[in-house]
């Protein structure tokens, strides 16, 4: 078997390639919920000034890398791959901002799972010796997802319960060869699971089983147990899916109660009016890359699994009357002590 | 510098990573082109018995991707990581034949370039010691591209001399650790080029840059000069932007005429009506898989240089009066023999 696989579906990266630094950036309303101090800039709308909410996506997102970049003591010409995704069609967002950063581009699509595959390709590619520093991205958008998935906002669509609200933001990290800051150790990547639900209001749900598949997996492909880790945290179940995960998971001896979270539960406060929770990209994109990184460096987790959690589908295969196939990629993640006493 | 670099954009692939095997499907109307007999199936029409064109091409995907397998004697279970995209939104095609096929999944989106970049990740992937087998694949669909990036076919729009069409088909290719076969030896990463052009009926001219960019950065990192090689062929460019291309890599000193292609110019005769030529993921994804590797082993060319090329629009940056950002990303190849004597 190739050196560097652990079981059916994990990497292990020997190399340690560490986080040299992130950088978190959101709208209005992330700024207004429980982690808004944690974030490098909370902008004052959703607009920022551009002529259309895509433009202000793709700034969001540029700025975020080039923060990520300053943050590590970097100049753009010190990174050598640019690994980037999001939501709209033919990754906008991402592709405009490699063109303005100017750094050689594998393009994405991963959906909301965008920030876990990004980063699972940054540390194979440091640590396979085909990059130094890599830069990994993900961005999403409120307003731009809304009318590309489901009504335009003037349309003043009542949502249901289990819908979610997509983050608007942007997450980068810069995953480099040597260098200080917490290490990614292995990544698990995920198989795409489809249960036939149909319903794009309830994503949680539709993403669950593929959280589930992809955390058994990765515990069965490298021995370590729920205790191992401080904190497992899915990409975007909210509060549908979360309950769901956890209950699969229990059925199948695998108790994560203790220790697991949602980044859409962690994004916004209940008073919100965001339902089930947050969703996109940038969800766990600025939820890892703000808020999770930070406490990592502070210690108040030694290690954590980050499963990042995607619903491959598109307004298309909806009216088609298509099920909704969902990914869940699981990177693991050590905080610099933990990888010295190691 | 990282090991495993060249230069500024050149990744090597010391360990020789094979192409065990490759299969095409393609439909009718390639079918009646110039490479028929090098394509493993041509489909009777472009629905294949299925509800919508979309479904079509999801089944030709799958079905390539199980033929590339079932080639290299081996089972869907054997392949470690699946590589794919397509030109559709949010990637449908790739995720569901992911799902069907049942491998770790990592979604690409490239746009036309998709195949190149899936083959210089499988490349990574299996020369990192990541995997000891992975599936590299595209796809695209005529009907499916004009009713998502033009117009429906039922509206008559008449298409304009520099306009491409978008092929119909899907390639695959599996990538491993030692085997026989051609090998990936080194891949350039390309950066986003744009020009300024927004005309989404040329974009073998907008695209026409970025190859230049690419192919020129690949002859400095490496060293190489345009006579190591037997064959550059370029992903898509067709008639306006092959002569683009080669004018550009001319008044740059890199002289590649007596020896470049482009599969957009191959696909199609000239009596075809496919005005500029041909375009899509499956325009290089079954001239490669279908004709190129087969011509590699019969011993035809030593050597080639692959050079994917992608337009990073959509219709709503179209619709947005927005550039067409483009990228291209080149893999080099070298039949079996020539890397027994080196």
């Amino acid at each position: 078997m190739a050196e560097n696989r652990l079981g059916q579906q994990t990497l292990v990266f020997r190399s340690e390639p560490a986080l040299l630094a992130s950088a978190a950036i959101v709208g209005p309303k992330e700024g207004q919920g429980p982690l808004a101090e944690f974030y490098d800039v909370v902008t004052e709308d959703s607009l920022l000034g551009e002529k259309s909410w895509e433009l202000a996506e793709a700034r969001m997102l540029r700025e975020a890398a080039e923060l990520a970049v300053k943050k590590a003591d970097l100049k753009l010409s010190d990174i050598d791959l640019f690994l980037a995704g999001d939501l709209l069609n033919q990754i906008i967002s991402a592709g405009f901002v490699a063109r303005d950063v100017n750094i050689p581009f594998l393009g994405l699509y991963g959906a909301c799972s965008t920030m876990a595959e990004s980063l699972t390709l940054a540390a194979i590619l440091v640590d396979g010796g085909f990059a130094d520093r890599a830069l990994a991205a993900a961005s999403s958008h409120f307003e731009t997802a809304e009318r590309q998935y489901r009504f335009p906002l003037e349309f003043g669509a009542q949502r249901n319960p289990s819908a979610q609200r997509t983050a608007t933001g942007a997450g980068a990290a810069v995953v480099a060869a040597g260098g200080k800051g917490p290490t990614i150790t292995h990544a698990t990547v995920g198989r795409v699971v489809d249960m036939g639900l149909k319903d794009p209001t309830d994503l949680g749900g539709a993403m669950a089983p593929a959280a589930v598949d992809t955390i058994a997996q990765h515990f069965r492909d490298t021995g370590f147990k729920p205790e191992d880790y401080d904190l497992i945290v899915t990409g975007d179940l909210a509060k549908v899916g979360k309950a769901v995960c956890e209950e699969l998971l229990k059925r199948a001896g695998l108790h994560i109660a203790d220790r697991y979270n949602d980044c859409g539960l962690m994004l916004y406060d209940h008073g919100q009016d965001t339902h089930a929770g947050g969703s996109g990209c940038a969800c766990s994109g600025v939820v890892l890359c703000g808020y999770l990184l930070r406490e990592m460096l502070a210690g108040k987790y030694r290690r954590l699994l980050l499963v990042g959690t995607g619903a491959l589908f598109s307004p298309g295969t909806y009216q088609q009357n298509r099920t909704i196939p969902c990914i869940a990629h699981a990177v693991s993640i050590m905080a610099p002590d933990v990888v010295e006493e190691a």
